[in-house]
């Protein structure tokens, strides 16, 4: 059995949603326990409308709660028993083995920062996003922990994406590039040349730059970016396919002949859905922290909120974390490799 | 009548399709003059296949031709004859008002940077493009002149912008916001938190952040942002359309039904194609420098070309750089700004 806290009040449709989905990996999924964390008379309330297999879901008290608009620090260390610290505390304490909050992602990443503390060798935690592609899953990272990496930080999300690549996507040996504004090795940044070489020189499958063009073709597994380039980049995709359903729409809907086309399309659009979905995708998983956790979406859904449960015990079951501290001892952290030039 | 140079060997297609184009424009605006610029052989063949109205297009010599992979500046010096050097000559010389190139980009801001110079106030130039959204179409700047613009220039890029937004949008009062990863003030990196009070304190319209979910929804008219998030953005946006079609086309193949509603549909997508086509904006205006410089699309199709000497005449037309000094004079340029404050 594999033992998952859930914050129960975090996210924009909390506790309704949270619980929903609970309850739907708790029942789909027979490896999985769940801890539901949070305001016991309000989660008692909602689990109330479902069924729920024999002891799948027990509930933990926590009295407070971090709103998304809360400064991350300051929900930290004024509301010490929100449901999102308390599902900290339980995993560092070891009576979970990992978290899902759909919470304000901010604070997310501080306290696992804080409380559970970073795995040998890593200096910064990233939060990774799974990107639906042309060729299946690719994985990037960061999309907002970061926004001003070094050099050897990108090293290090470089070699724990690859590590998820391998894990969870079961790649065999995964593609490794640099998001950059041209293919060619002087392009870019500072901080990005001088990745490009630690990277160059590394064991790993690096394939060089991509360009914004190549974000979803699917032509590399791990894609590298700063947390300010990757968080743009994400909501702006996100937008950007509404924007166009909602183009589309307008459209099909000035003549009854394009309408009576788009009702014939309907299925073919409901599989692409499906295929391109952040729902099935799962939540994100914040990785260099010593503890698996996942951040999800704050409008997830129910079945996003289960399908990021099953990650969260992927990641568990698969032993991300343990495969990571091995990556970085096989492969060094970034600035391992340069002390060892100037020594 | 407007004189417009064109860099008749500049482009992937070139100089086929900028000569198409080129024609084009002659004859579809009465008000335009074209100068085409490029190896005179090459320029008559292509010419011959066409109808130009009496007069309308001479062509003027230039031997050398800047590779679409030659590094800007020792394209500008040791090519001294290409048709982009000759194009930004006759600019400086006043034989034209404006040019069009849709050959190297970094070698067309270089050369016009290095030969034309900067309006008065204007620190770096920018490449500024139109964004087709739910709302008409905004402008965005910079897409990849500057990857570390000071707080001073991004200022600088809001006041080109908003003058762009107004002479060639029609837009009364444009709004002007930062992209940026959350749309709060204390979001972001320090440029963008310094820019922010730059741009609060300014007679702009600046109406704060906004998220990359908002790049594509109309909800203001100007978004300013460095070299490197503008450029991935640009390029992941093209691309996420011809994926999501690619997806689509796919998904819709594989059963009769879905193909015959694609049928129907297919003018009602033709029409939003049209809408958001890159070839209907018709380039990027390279806006600081002292002449008015449209860069295309290296892949840009003859109704591309033709556009973008369109949007250059309309530059000179409304007199665009005038206003952009006329609008520093009267906004401040951001340092002087800061200096007034510290004297």
């Amino acid at each position: 059995m594999i033992r998952i806290a859930v914050d129960g009040m975090g996210g924009d449709y909390a506790p309704q949603v949270v619980v929903e989905g609970a309850v739907h990996a708790a029942n789909d999924f027979s490896d999985l326990e769940i801890v539901l964390v949070g305001q016991p008379d309000a989660l008692k309330r909602e689990l109330n409308r479902h069924k729920v297999l024999g002891g799948k879901i027990v509930i933990r008290e926590a009295t407070e709660i971090v709103g998304m608009g809360d400064s991350p620090v300051a929900a930290i260390k004024k509301k010490k028993d929100s449901s999102l610290n308390v599902c900290i505390e339980l995993l560092k304490n070891q009576e979970v083995e990992g978290v899902m909050s759909a919470g304000n992602t901010g604070a997310a990443v501080a306290a696992s920062t804080l409380k559970l503390g970073l795995l040998p060798g890593i200096k910064r935690p990233g939060i990774a996003i799974s990107v639906p592609t042309l060729h299946g899953i690719s994985i990037a990272i960061d999309v907002g922990a970061n926004l001003n990496p070094s050099p050897e930080e990108l090293y290090q999300y470089a070699i724990m994406a690859e590590v998820y690549a391998r894990c969870i996507l079961k790649k065999k040996r995964p593609s490794v590039a640099l998001l950059n504004i041209g293919e060619e090795e002087s392009k870019g940044t500072e901080v990005l040349k001088e990745t490009y070489k630690i990277l160059r020189e590394s064991p790993l499958n690096f394939v060089g730059n991509i360009e914004g063009r190549d974000f979803f073709t699917g032509k590399v597994d791990c894609i590298i970016c700063d947390g300010f380039v990757g968080n743009v980049v994400l909501k702006m995709s996100e937008s950007l396919l509404e924007t166009s359903v909602a183009l589309i729409t307008r459209e099909l809907k000035k003549n009854p002949i394009t309408l009576l086309g788009a009702w014939l399309c309907k299925p073919a659009l409901a599989a692409i859905r499906n295929e391109t979905n952040y729902e099935e995708a799962g939540g994100a998983p914040l990785l260099g922290v010593n503890g698996p956790v996942i951040i999800s979406h704050g409008i997830s859904s129910a079945r996003a909120i289960r399908n990021a449960i099953r990650v969260c015990a992927d990641l568990v079951a698969t032993r991300v974390n343990a495969n990571i501290v091995e990556g970085v001892s096989q492969y060094g952290n970034g600035s391992t490799r340069v002390e060892s030039k100037t020594s």
